[in-house]
């Protein structure tokens, strides 16, 4: 019986975290065909046989888990559902090309919504010169879930993954951290005010960053570039989605090693600081960082020979080192103490 | 205006059918990738530059639209979700290689119900020589939606498409319609009669055929390899999914034409026959054949000089041919008469 199984021996999804319930699930799953070359557990799946692969993966965001109709404009839910799936080809280092986009909805929707949907998902799709080549639409019996398959092309000296981190490589952050939590949190309550008063006018001024951030992200292809131009090919990669605590401990895992992260070192937006601080006085904005997610930012991990050329790229901080793995996944406090890192629950509703 | 937005300038999905629906969302994307060899409109997007294509498709199944967890077996719901998505790699006549699986579920489902919904994967993707190569595991605010995505090959001389089918041209039809709808409605008989008297045992006894057909369809790739053998390429092929008159319907529209499908060479089992005569003295098995849908039967048209090539395939029926467009898509009664075919709405829920 596992730890985690209650006395009718049940395990609830939400005490397993979502890596952990995909790996139970597929570990009995072993590739067959020659034309997958890395399978399960990375960002992305890496097919073919020739020299350029080509990479897929799929994202699905659901109305009232993974977004609220009454802040989000269906244009930039397009575009969001778009940059999530792209996201992921970024972080195996490779270049999209095709998406394919299927979508349930319910009848409360009305074809004119869609079209805006539509809008955001083409725009998406200009902005990376990536084609909308598939998909499908059918009824659903709540709301809007919007799935999006990705494909892309890495040649294969380039494909980076999630393991791969050595011993005393540097681990980089590309942006800040927190400051798409952030904005939803500065979402969450001007609804919280709207509700009390339907007069009331949202005031978002001032928190245009963060609010950006967090409807209207964008993929790190740029860094994907930056790399390739200064020579770099990463020792191993993931896109921060789930929360830099999550990823980092995701990273380690795959790559079999330990991790020291430098608290002072996590790159934090003065605006995703001033939420925090408006929020309440226990708010720190390092675990907007830490927890936060939905950054879509790329944390990378580089030889300490490629410091010189990684330093010299924008946008890039380094935050901390690779470390053998019975050290643990760790955090660097300021007061030079090390916690451990911890990986906020999987929350699971109805 | 469109003659179905109402006053408001409101289009309700429901008036305008899924494939329309589609249609109007995506005509405004045009591929530029050179590795978009066909986008939008098919059963698969075919990518990639080389002489073997990429197929890549994606199918979602919602629980309380495509299925009822009262009578669907978690099992047979994994197997059936990537049965429905590998359909589509057969009907662009090509072989299956790799699925990606995402799943949104609600915390009503523990890890061991997700287990018994993974084990039905892992049949059919055994069972069809195929990798799970990801996907993801999300929440959701109301019941189960499960999202493949399957990847395939064709090589470019082979590929099968919805345009294609030429005057003349033979159609024909594998297997047999109508089934997996009266699967379908034995099922719901059966609920209605259990949630009246909780003790009573449903008695499915003589309708494994048609409820197999339901809950566990399989993808016709057996035909593909006939096609393959005997040296046929269909001129245009798509898969039964919505009901020979929706996607008769929708191929012929591909490939600007008309068409003249004879009713009683619809290929319709005994035991759907049974059903309807059981449900209702109103229900005609034709009905089903034509309305029904989800039968996974691969629908295609063949030169009239492949004809004694396709005559001697196991279990393939010639139920019409092609016309020129102007005749429209007619069904030819035993009386002879023409009506037209008519596809059904697409049902919007909520």
């Amino acid at each position: 019986m596992s730890t985690i199984e209650n006395e009718e021996g049940r395990t609830e999804l939400g005490h397993l975290g979502k890596y952990a319930a995909i790996e139970r699930l597929t570990d009995e799953f072993v590739p067959k065909n020659s034309s997958t070359f890395i399978g399960v557990g990375d960002d992305c799946a890496v097919l073919g046989s020739g020299e350029t692969k080509t990479l897929v993966t799929t994202q699905t965001m659901a109305e009232g888990v993974n977004f609220d109709m009454m802040y989000t404009p269906l244009k930039h839910l397009g575009y969001k559902a778009v940059a999530r799936a792209l996201s992921n080809i970024a972080a195996m280092n490779g270049a999209a090309r095709q998406v394919l986009v299927s979508v349930a909805v319910s009848n409360r929707y009305s074809l004119e919504a869609l079209e805006e949907l539509y809008a955001g998902i083409r725009n998406c799709c200009k902005r990376y010169d990536v084609d909308l080549v598939g998909g499908e639409m059918q009824s659903s019996r709540s709301g809007l879930v919007i799935t999006v398959t990705a494909v892309g092309e890495v040649s294969e000296d380039r494909i980076t993954c999630r393991r791969g981190a050595g011993e005393y490589d540097l681990i980089c952050c590309s942006g800040d951290l927190g400051s798409a939590y952030s904005g939803l949190l500065v979402l969450e309550r001007e609804k919280v005010t709207y509700q009390a008063n339907p007069n009331f006018q949202p005031d978002l001024e001032g928190y245009d960053y963060v609010l950006e951030r967090y409807l209207k992200p964008e993929p790190r292809f740029d860094v994907v570039k930056q790399l390739a131009e200064s020579g770099v090919v990463p020792t191993s990669m993931i896109d921060v989605s789930q929360g830099l605590a999550s990823d980092v401990m995701q990273l380690c895992k795959s790559s079999e090693v330990g991790c020291e992260v430098y608290e002072e070192k996590l790159p934090i937006d003065y605006q995703t600081t001033r939420v925090c601080s408006e929020m309440s006085t226990n708010m720190l904005p390092v675990s907007n960082a830490l927890n936060g997610g939905e950054d879509y930012e790329l944390l990378f991990t580089i030889k300490q020979a490629d410091y010189e050329k990684v330093r010299k790229l924008d946008g890039i901080t380094v935050i901390g080192h690779i470390a053998e793995k019975n050290r643990g996944t760790m955090m660097v406090t300021p007061q030079n103490s090390t916690i451990e890192l911890v990986a906020q629950g999987w929350v699971s509703q109805e």
